[in-house]
Protein backbone atom coordinates (compact mmCIF):
# COMPACT_ATOMS: atom_id res chain seq x y z
CA UNK A 1 0.00 0.00 0.00
CA UNK A 2 1.53 3.21 -0.98
CA UNK A 3 1.33 6.05 2.05
CA UNK A 4 -0.87 8.93 0.72
CA UNK A 5 0.94 12.06 1.25
CA UNK A 6 -0.75 15.34 3.11
CA UNK A 7 -0.95 19.06 1.67
CA UNK A 8 -2.42 21.42 3.28
CA UNK A 9 -3.48 24.97 1.83
CA UNK A 10 -4.45 28.05 3.77
CA UNK A 11 -5.69 31.50 2.21
CA UNK A 12 -4.33 34.42 4.73
CA UNK A 13 -7.20 36.32 6.99
CA UNK A 14 -8.40 39.98 6.48
CA UNK A 15 -5.68 42.46 5.32
CA UNK A 16 -5.45 46.20 6.16
CA UNK A 17 -6.67 47.08 2.61
CA UNK A 18 -9.60 44.16 2.53
CA UNK A 19 -11.00 46.29 5.18
CA UNK A 20 -10.50 49.64 3.25
CA UNK A 21 -12.42 47.63 0.41
CA UNK A 22 -9.15 48.08 -2.47
CA UNK A 23 -7.62 45.87 -4.88
CA UNK A 24 -4.66 44.69 -3.16
CA UNK A 25 -3.10 42.00 -5.71
CA UNK A 26 0.96 42.18 -5.01
CA UNK A 27 1.17 45.54 -3.20
CA UNK A 28 2.03 44.03 -0.20
CA UNK A 29 -0.35 44.81 3.11
CA UNK A 30 -0.16 43.73 5.94
CA UNK A 31 -2.76 41.51 8.23
CA UNK A 32 -6.05 43.67 10.07
CA UNK A 33 -6.64 42.70 13.68
CA UNK A 34 -9.04 40.37 11.83
CA UNK A 35 -7.06 38.68 9.87
CA UNK A 36 -4.45 38.05 12.76
CA UNK A 37 -7.29 36.29 14.42
CA UNK A 38 -8.35 34.31 11.79
CA UNK A 39 -4.59 33.28 11.62
CA UNK A 40 -4.75 31.74 14.81
CA UNK A 41 -7.70 30.25 14.62
CA UNK A 42 -6.52 28.69 11.79
CA UNK A 43 -3.07 27.81 14.15
CA UNK A 44 -6.04 26.05 16.64
CA UNK A 45 -8.05 24.06 13.99
CA UNK A 46 -4.15 22.58 12.78
CA UNK A 47 -3.08 21.78 16.07
CA UNK A 48 -6.98 20.18 16.72
CA UNK A 49 -6.21 17.85 13.90
CA UNK A 50 -3.22 16.57 15.00
CA UNK A 51 -1.75 16.97 11.45
CA UNK A 52 1.62 18.66 11.85
CA UNK A 53 3.16 20.34 8.84
CA UNK A 54 6.88 19.53 7.97
CA UNK A 55 7.66 22.24 6.31
CA UNK A 56 5.74 25.74 4.72
CA UNK A 57 5.47 27.24 1.63
CA UNK A 58 4.85 30.63 1.42
CA UNK A 59 3.99 33.69 -1.23
CA UNK A 60 6.39 36.87 -0.54
CA UNK A 61 3.68 38.95 0.86
CA UNK A 62 3.80 39.45 4.67
CA UNK A 63 0.17 39.07 4.62
CA UNK A 64 0.07 35.35 3.99
CA UNK A 65 3.77 35.07 6.11
CA UNK A 66 2.25 36.39 8.82
CA UNK A 67 -0.94 34.21 8.51
CA UNK A 68 1.85 31.14 8.73
CA UNK A 69 3.52 32.61 11.28
CA UNK A 70 0.28 33.39 13.81
CA UNK A 71 -0.84 29.60 12.64
CA UNK A 72 2.59 28.21 13.42
CA UNK A 73 3.26 29.64 16.58
CA UNK A 74 -0.49 28.39 17.77
CA UNK A 75 0.69 25.03 17.19
CA UNK A 76 3.62 24.43 18.38
CA UNK A 77 5.10 24.59 14.85
CA UNK A 78 7.14 27.92 14.38
CA UNK A 79 10.34 26.27 13.91
CA UNK A 80 9.58 23.94 10.81
CA UNK A 81 11.44 24.77 7.49
CA UNK A 82 10.18 27.64 5.29
CA UNK A 83 10.57 28.59 1.50
CA UNK A 84 9.21 31.75 -0.73
CA UNK A 85 8.17 32.43 -3.72
CA UNK A 86 6.77 34.68 -5.70
CA UNK A 87 5.25 32.09 -7.43
CA UNK A 88 2.36 31.83 -4.77
CA UNK A 89 2.07 35.43 -4.68
CA UNK A 90 -1.80 36.83 -5.11
CA UNK A 91 -2.93 37.67 -8.64
CA UNK A 92 -1.43 40.65 -10.19
CA UNK A 93 -4.35 43.02 -10.14
CA UNK A 94 -2.55 45.63 -12.81
CA UNK A 95 -3.98 49.00 -12.86
CA UNK A 96 -7.01 48.43 -10.92
CA UNK A 97 -4.03 47.70 -7.99
CA UNK A 98 -4.80 50.45 -5.20
CA UNK A 99 -8.02 51.19 -6.65
CA UNK A 100 -11.44 51.44 -4.69
CA UNK A 101 -13.54 48.33 -5.74
CA UNK A 102 -16.65 50.09 -4.70
CA UNK A 103 -15.84 53.09 -7.20
CA UNK A 104 -13.64 50.90 -9.75
CA UNK A 105 -17.41 49.44 -10.15
CA UNK A 106 -19.56 52.28 -10.22
CA UNK A 107 -16.92 53.23 -12.85
CA UNK A 108 -16.92 50.73 -15.06
CA UNK A 109 -20.13 48.78 -14.29
CA UNK A 110 -20.70 45.12 -13.08
CA UNK A 111 -20.25 43.16 -16.37
CA UNK A 112 -16.64 44.41 -16.80
CA UNK A 113 -15.85 44.22 -13.10
CA UNK A 114 -17.33 40.77 -12.68
CA UNK A 115 -14.84 39.72 -15.60
CA UNK A 116 -11.61 41.52 -14.34
CA UNK A 117 -12.77 39.33 -10.91
CA UNK A 118 -13.71 35.88 -12.33
CA UNK A 119 -12.89 35.08 -15.85
CA UNK A 120 -10.37 33.02 -16.64
CA UNK A 121 -8.10 34.50 -19.14
CA UNK A 122 -9.16 37.98 -19.09
CA UNK A 123 -6.75 40.61 -17.16
CA UNK A 124 -7.11 43.73 -16.40
CA UNK A 125 -5.27 46.69 -18.20
CA UNK A 126 -1.62 46.74 -17.14
CA UNK A 127 -0.45 49.01 -14.41
CA UNK A 128 2.11 51.87 -15.46
CA UNK A 129 5.65 51.30 -14.76
CA UNK A 130 5.30 54.48 -13.09
CA UNK A 131 2.58 53.86 -10.63
CA UNK A 132 2.96 53.75 -6.94
CA UNK A 133 1.48 50.19 -6.70
CA UNK A 134 3.61 48.77 -9.80
CA UNK A 135 6.39 46.12 -8.53
CA UNK A 136 8.74 47.13 -10.99
CA UNK A 137 12.12 47.70 -8.86
CA UNK A 138 10.68 46.15 -5.52
CA UNK A 139 13.26 44.36 -3.83
CA UNK A 140 11.00 41.51 -3.41
CA UNK A 141 11.27 40.55 -7.27
CA UNK A 142 15.27 41.70 -7.66
CA UNK A 143 15.48 38.03 -9.44
CA UNK A 144 13.15 38.91 -11.79
CA UNK A 145 14.05 42.49 -13.37
CA UNK A 146 11.93 43.91 -16.25
CA UNK A 147 9.90 40.39 -16.10
CA UNK A 148 7.78 41.28 -13.38
CA UNK A 149 3.97 41.30 -14.06
CA UNK A 150 2.32 44.04 -15.30
CA UNK A 151 -1.10 42.67 -14.48
CA UNK A 152 -2.55 38.39 -14.80
CA UNK A 153 -5.76 36.67 -15.09
CA UNK A 154 -6.25 33.50 -13.73
CA UNK A 155 -4.49 31.72 -16.46
CA UNK A 156 -1.57 33.63 -16.02
CA UNK A 157 -1.45 32.51 -12.40
CA UNK A 158 -2.03 29.09 -13.40
CA UNK A 159 0.92 28.80 -16.00
CA UNK A 160 3.35 30.50 -13.07
CA UNK A 161 1.97 28.40 -9.96
CA UNK A 162 2.19 25.40 -11.61
CA UNK A 163 6.46 25.48 -12.34
CA UNK A 164 6.78 25.37 -8.76
CA UNK A 165 4.26 22.96 -7.58
CA UNK A 166 6.51 20.36 -9.70
CA UNK A 167 9.65 21.96 -9.19
CA UNK A 168 9.27 22.35 -5.33
CA UNK A 169 6.67 21.49 -2.78
CA UNK A 170 5.84 17.67 -4.88
CA UNK A 171 9.47 17.22 -3.89
CA UNK A 172 8.78 17.92 -0.39
CA UNK A 173 5.84 15.44 -0.63
CA UNK A 174 7.12 13.04 -2.41
CA UNK A 175 9.85 12.56 0.55
CA UNK A 176 6.91 12.14 2.52
CA UNK A 177 6.69 15.69 4.60
CA UNK A 178 3.32 17.22 5.32
CA UNK A 179 3.38 20.58 3.40
CA UNK A 180 1.35 23.43 4.03
CA UNK A 181 1.22 25.95 1.74
CA UNK A 182 -0.08 29.35 2.82
CA UNK A 183 -1.10 31.83 0.48
CA UNK A 184 -3.85 33.93 -1.46
CA UNK A 185 -6.81 33.78 -2.87
CA UNK A 186 -6.39 33.34 -6.31
CA UNK A 187 -2.86 31.34 -5.68
CA UNK A 188 -4.92 28.70 -4.39
CA UNK A 189 -7.65 28.97 -6.89
CA UNK A 190 -5.19 27.53 -9.21
CA UNK A 191 -3.53 24.68 -7.66
CA UNK A 192 -7.10 23.67 -6.45
CA UNK A 193 -8.21 23.89 -10.18
CA UNK A 194 -5.19 21.79 -10.92
CA UNK A 195 -5.57 19.05 -8.18
CA UNK A 196 -9.28 18.93 -9.12
CA UNK A 197 -9.16 19.23 -13.00
CA UNK A 198 -11.67 22.36 -12.60
CA UNK A 199 -12.46 23.68 -15.77
CA UNK A 200 -11.86 26.73 -16.70
CA UNK A 201 -15.25 28.07 -16.91
CA UNK A 202 -15.90 26.59 -13.31
CA UNK A 203 -13.47 27.79 -11.64
CA UNK A 204 -15.34 31.08 -11.34
CA UNK A 205 -17.49 29.46 -9.19
CA UNK A 206 -14.86 27.93 -6.68
CA UNK A 207 -14.54 30.53 -3.29
CA UNK A 208 -12.05 29.40 -1.03
CA UNK A 209 -12.61 30.97 2.56
CA UNK A 210 -9.68 32.59 4.39
CA UNK A 211 -8.33 31.48 7.44
CA UNK A 212 -9.71 27.75 7.35
CA UNK A 213 -7.00 24.70 6.43
CA UNK A 214 -8.09 22.35 3.59
CA UNK A 215 -6.34 19.51 3.50
CA UNK A 216 -5.94 17.03 0.56
CA UNK A 217 -4.82 13.38 0.45
CA UNK A 218 -2.71 12.64 -2.57
CA UNK A 219 -1.37 9.81 -4.12
CA UNK A 220 1.81 8.82 -5.34
CA UNK A 221 1.03 10.87 -8.78
CA UNK A 222 -0.09 14.18 -6.63
CA UNK A 223 -3.68 12.98 -7.25
CA UNK A 224 -6.64 13.90 -4.35
CA UNK A 225 -7.67 9.67 -3.17
CA UNK A 226 -10.83 11.68 -2.26
CA UNK A 227 -12.61 15.02 -1.94
CA UNK A 228 -10.22 17.16 -0.01
CA UNK A 229 -11.48 18.42 3.26
CA UNK A 230 -11.79 22.26 5.23
CA UNK A 231 -11.17 21.41 8.62
CA UNK A 232 -13.96 23.50 10.13
CA UNK A 233 -16.58 22.39 7.56
CA UNK A 234 -19.72 25.15 8.65
CA UNK A 235 -17.05 27.87 8.73
CA UNK A 236 -15.42 27.22 5.46
CA UNK A 237 -19.22 27.19 4.22
CA UNK A 238 -20.03 30.47 5.36
CA UNK A 239 -16.92 32.08 4.59
CA UNK A 240 -16.75 30.76 0.96
CA UNK A 241 -20.69 32.11 0.42
CA UNK A 242 -18.94 35.28 2.05
CA UNK A 243 -16.31 35.63 -0.54
CA UNK A 244 -18.85 35.05 -3.15
CA UNK A 245 -20.76 37.80 -2.24
CA UNK A 246 -18.21 40.28 -2.15
CA UNK A 247 -18.75 40.50 -6.27
CA UNK A 248 -22.47 41.19 -5.62
CA UNK A 249 -22.23 44.50 -3.88
CA UNK B 1 38.77 44.77 -6.47
CA UNK B 2 36.95 42.22 -4.39
CA UNK B 3 33.65 42.91 -3.44
CA UNK B 4 33.62 42.50 0.27
CA UNK B 5 30.97 40.05 1.90
CA UNK B 6 28.48 41.79 4.62
CA UNK B 7 27.29 39.08 7.74
CA UNK B 8 25.04 40.30 10.36
CA UNK B 9 24.59 38.50 13.84
CA UNK B 10 22.11 39.16 16.16
CA UNK B 11 21.27 37.08 19.37
CA UNK B 12 18.18 37.02 20.54
CA UNK B 13 16.84 39.07 23.43
CA UNK B 14 15.00 38.21 26.54
CA UNK B 15 12.86 35.07 27.12
CA UNK B 16 10.75 33.90 29.76
CA UNK B 17 13.05 31.95 31.13
CA UNK B 18 15.78 34.60 31.42
CA UNK B 19 13.50 36.39 33.54
CA UNK B 20 12.79 32.76 35.53
CA UNK B 21 16.91 32.92 35.70
CA UNK B 22 16.62 29.40 34.59
CA UNK B 23 19.29 27.39 32.62
CA UNK B 24 17.82 27.08 29.16
CA UNK B 25 20.22 25.44 26.57
CA UNK B 26 18.04 23.80 23.76
CA UNK B 27 14.32 24.09 25.75
CA UNK B 28 12.38 26.20 23.39
CA UNK B 29 10.61 29.04 25.25
CA UNK B 30 8.95 31.98 23.99
CA UNK B 31 10.58 35.94 23.84
CA UNK B 32 8.90 37.81 26.71
CA UNK B 33 7.93 41.00 26.60
CA UNK B 34 11.28 42.68 26.65
CA UNK B 35 12.90 40.59 23.88
CA UNK B 36 10.39 41.70 21.71
CA UNK B 37 10.97 45.14 22.32
CA UNK B 38 14.45 44.22 21.74
CA UNK B 39 13.83 42.52 18.70
CA UNK B 40 11.81 45.70 17.09
CA UNK B 41 14.72 47.82 18.27
CA UNK B 42 17.13 45.48 16.53
CA UNK B 43 15.03 45.93 13.17
CA UNK B 44 15.09 49.85 13.91
CA UNK B 45 18.81 49.82 13.81
CA UNK B 46 18.92 47.50 10.91
CA UNK B 47 16.70 49.79 8.87
CA UNK B 48 18.54 53.08 9.91
CA UNK B 49 22.03 51.12 8.84
CA UNK B 50 20.62 50.38 5.19
CA UNK B 51 22.13 47.13 5.59
CA UNK B 52 19.36 45.12 3.96
CA UNK B 53 19.40 41.33 4.60
CA UNK B 54 18.31 39.01 1.75
CA UNK B 55 18.59 35.65 3.30
CA UNK B 56 18.14 34.53 7.17
CA UNK B 57 19.14 31.89 8.94
CA UNK B 58 17.91 30.68 12.64
CA UNK B 59 18.46 27.81 14.71
CA UNK B 60 15.27 25.91 15.54
CA UNK B 61 14.83 27.65 18.80
CA UNK B 62 11.88 29.90 18.75
CA UNK B 63 12.94 32.65 20.52
CA UNK B 64 15.90 32.95 17.54
CA UNK B 65 12.84 32.83 14.95
CA UNK B 66 10.82 35.67 16.53
CA UNK B 67 13.39 37.48 16.97
CA UNK B 68 14.61 37.65 13.76
CA UNK B 69 10.45 38.10 12.04
CA UNK B 70 9.76 41.37 15.28
CA UNK B 71 13.31 42.40 13.38
CA UNK B 72 12.90 41.82 10.02
CA UNK B 73 9.35 43.03 9.82
CA UNK B 74 9.98 46.74 11.20
CA UNK B 75 12.94 46.42 8.71
CA UNK B 76 10.08 45.67 5.70
CA UNK B 77 11.80 42.45 4.83
CA UNK B 78 9.86 39.47 6.07
CA UNK B 79 9.73 38.40 2.93
CA UNK B 80 13.03 37.30 2.55
CA UNK B 81 14.23 33.58 2.34
CA UNK B 82 14.82 31.76 5.25
CA UNK B 83 16.83 29.24 6.42
CA UNK B 84 16.83 26.84 9.97
CA UNK B 85 19.26 24.65 11.39
CA UNK B 86 19.54 22.72 15.15
CA UNK B 87 23.42 23.42 14.28
CA UNK B 88 22.52 27.45 15.05
CA UNK B 89 20.94 26.19 18.59
CA UNK B 90 21.81 27.27 21.85
CA UNK B 91 24.68 25.07 23.65
CA UNK B 92 22.63 22.42 25.20
CA UNK B 93 23.21 22.94 28.77
CA UNK B 94 22.69 19.34 29.39
CA UNK B 95 21.29 18.44 32.97
CA UNK B 96 20.97 21.71 33.71
CA UNK B 97 18.40 22.97 31.78
CA UNK B 98 15.54 23.47 33.80
CA UNK B 99 17.40 24.54 36.44
CA UNK B 100 17.05 27.59 38.20
CA UNK B 101 20.95 29.55 38.37
CA UNK B 102 21.03 30.77 41.59
CA UNK B 103 20.25 27.77 43.16
CA UNK B 104 22.74 25.92 40.98
CA UNK B 105 24.97 28.07 41.73
CA UNK B 106 24.53 27.61 45.92
CA UNK B 107 24.90 24.09 45.28
CA UNK B 108 27.79 23.73 43.37
CA UNK B 109 29.61 26.89 44.08
CA UNK B 110 31.18 29.73 42.23
CA UNK B 111 33.99 27.48 40.56
CA UNK B 112 31.87 24.44 39.28
CA UNK B 113 28.88 26.96 38.51
CA UNK B 114 31.85 29.17 36.50
CA UNK B 115 33.20 26.05 34.74
CA UNK B 116 30.21 24.73 33.34
CA UNK B 117 29.06 28.66 32.41
CA UNK B 118 32.56 29.31 30.37
CA UNK B 119 34.95 26.55 30.49
CA UNK B 120 35.74 26.07 26.23
CA UNK B 121 35.55 21.86 26.87
CA UNK B 122 34.20 21.11 29.92
CA UNK B 123 30.18 20.15 29.63
CA UNK B 124 27.80 19.98 32.35
CA UNK B 125 26.38 16.77 33.34
CA UNK B 126 24.14 15.33 30.58
CA UNK B 127 20.66 15.09 30.75
CA UNK B 128 19.06 11.84 31.25
CA UNK B 129 17.05 10.46 28.34
CA UNK B 130 13.56 10.20 30.24
CA UNK B 131 14.30 14.29 32.25
CA UNK B 132 11.33 16.37 31.24
CA UNK B 133 13.52 19.06 29.50
CA UNK B 134 15.39 16.21 27.19
CA UNK B 135 15.22 16.69 23.55
CA UNK B 136 15.03 12.95 22.72
CA UNK B 137 11.81 12.23 20.60
CA UNK B 138 11.64 15.95 20.21
CA UNK B 139 9.92 16.33 15.94
CA UNK B 140 12.41 19.62 15.98
CA UNK B 141 14.92 16.58 15.63
CA UNK B 142 13.93 14.01 14.14
CA UNK B 143 16.36 14.07 11.35
CA UNK B 144 18.50 13.85 14.73
CA UNK B 145 17.13 10.55 16.06
CA UNK B 146 19.14 9.22 18.81
CA UNK B 147 22.24 11.80 18.46
CA UNK B 148 19.93 14.46 19.94
CA UNK B 149 22.59 16.05 22.30
CA UNK B 150 22.43 15.26 25.75
CA UNK B 151 24.86 18.09 26.79
CA UNK B 152 27.44 20.43 25.37
CA UNK B 153 30.37 22.35 25.78
CA UNK B 154 31.47 25.11 23.88
CA UNK B 155 33.96 22.98 22.01
CA UNK B 156 31.02 20.71 20.80
CA UNK B 157 29.04 23.95 19.49
CA UNK B 158 31.84 24.80 17.78
CA UNK B 159 32.44 21.59 15.80
CA UNK B 160 28.84 21.04 15.12
CA UNK B 161 27.86 25.29 13.87
CA UNK B 162 31.17 25.72 11.30
CA UNK B 163 30.19 22.21 8.92
CA UNK B 164 26.84 24.38 8.73
CA UNK B 165 28.92 27.66 8.12
CA UNK B 166 31.03 26.45 5.50
CA UNK B 167 28.01 23.96 3.49
CA UNK B 168 25.23 26.78 3.70
CA UNK B 169 26.07 30.57 5.18
CA UNK B 170 29.35 31.28 2.80
CA UNK B 171 28.03 29.67 0.00
CA UNK B 172 25.11 32.44 0.08
CA UNK B 173 27.56 35.06 0.79
CA UNK B 174 29.75 34.39 -1.85
CA UNK B 175 26.16 34.15 -4.12
CA UNK B 176 26.61 38.90 -2.80
CA UNK B 177 24.11 37.83 -0.56
CA UNK B 178 23.87 40.07 2.66
CA UNK B 179 23.21 37.50 5.67
CA UNK B 180 21.67 37.32 8.62
CA UNK B 181 22.08 35.25 11.57
CA UNK B 182 19.84 35.23 14.35
CA UNK B 183 20.82 32.74 17.50
CA UNK B 184 22.07 32.02 20.63
CA UNK B 185 25.02 33.48 22.79
CA UNK B 186 26.90 30.42 22.17
CA UNK B 187 26.24 29.25 18.65
CA UNK B 188 27.45 33.31 18.04
CA UNK B 189 30.31 33.61 20.37
CA UNK B 190 31.13 29.87 18.37
CA UNK B 191 31.16 31.87 14.85
CA UNK B 192 32.35 34.87 16.11
CA UNK B 193 35.44 32.96 17.75
CA UNK B 194 35.99 31.46 14.37
CA UNK B 195 35.87 34.62 12.08
CA UNK B 196 38.07 36.39 14.51
CA UNK B 197 41.05 34.06 15.38
CA UNK B 198 39.82 34.02 19.26
CA UNK B 199 41.53 31.59 21.45
CA UNK B 200 40.39 28.80 23.24
CA UNK B 201 41.17 30.73 25.92
CA UNK B 202 40.34 34.30 25.33
CA UNK B 203 36.53 32.87 24.24
CA UNK B 204 35.92 33.02 28.10
CA UNK B 205 35.67 36.32 27.85
CA UNK B 206 33.76 37.43 24.87
CA UNK B 207 29.86 38.65 25.95
CA UNK B 208 27.69 39.11 22.97
CA UNK B 209 25.08 41.50 23.99
CA UNK B 210 21.34 40.81 23.38
CA UNK B 211 19.42 42.58 20.39
CA UNK B 212 22.22 44.17 18.55
CA UNK B 213 23.05 43.75 15.01
CA UNK B 214 27.16 42.63 14.59
CA UNK B 215 28.14 43.32 10.97
CA UNK B 216 30.85 41.62 9.58
CA UNK B 217 32.60 42.44 6.50
CA UNK B 218 34.23 39.43 4.76
CA UNK B 219 36.71 38.97 1.94
CA UNK B 220 36.67 36.54 -0.44
CA UNK B 221 38.36 34.25 1.95
CA UNK B 222 35.52 34.90 4.32
CA UNK B 223 38.24 36.37 6.36
CA UNK B 224 36.99 40.24 8.18
CA UNK B 225 38.62 43.05 6.29
CA UNK B 226 38.26 45.32 9.51
CA UNK B 227 37.01 44.65 13.19
CA UNK B 228 33.10 44.18 13.27
CA UNK B 229 31.10 47.12 14.57
CA UNK B 230 27.90 46.81 16.59
CA UNK B 231 25.22 48.75 15.03
CA UNK B 232 24.61 50.90 18.71
CA UNK B 233 28.28 50.40 20.01
CA UNK B 234 26.90 52.42 23.55
CA UNK B 235 24.24 49.80 24.01
CA UNK B 236 26.41 46.98 22.87
CA UNK B 237 29.01 47.86 25.62
CA UNK B 238 26.33 48.31 27.84
CA UNK B 239 25.10 45.03 27.19
CA UNK B 240 28.22 42.87 27.16
CA UNK B 241 28.76 44.56 30.61
CA UNK B 242 25.44 42.97 31.46
CA UNK B 243 26.37 39.20 30.35
CA UNK B 244 29.78 39.09 32.11
CA UNK B 245 27.57 40.44 35.55
CA UNK B 246 25.24 37.66 34.93
CA UNK B 247 28.03 34.88 36.23
CA UNK B 248 29.49 37.03 38.86
CA UNK B 249 26.14 37.78 40.98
Amino acid sequence: MTEPYTLILLRHGNSDWNQKNLFTGWVDVGLSEQGVGEAKRAGELLAESGLAPDVLYTSRLVRAIETANYALTVADRLWIDVKRSWRLNERHYGALQGKDKAQTLAEYGPEQFQTWRRSYDVPPPPIADDDQYSQLGDPRYADLGDAVPRTECLKDVVDRMLPYWFSDITVDLAAGKTVLVTAHGNSLRALVKHLDGISDDDIAELNIPTGIPLVYTLDENFVPTKPAAYLDPEAAAAGAAAVAAQGKK
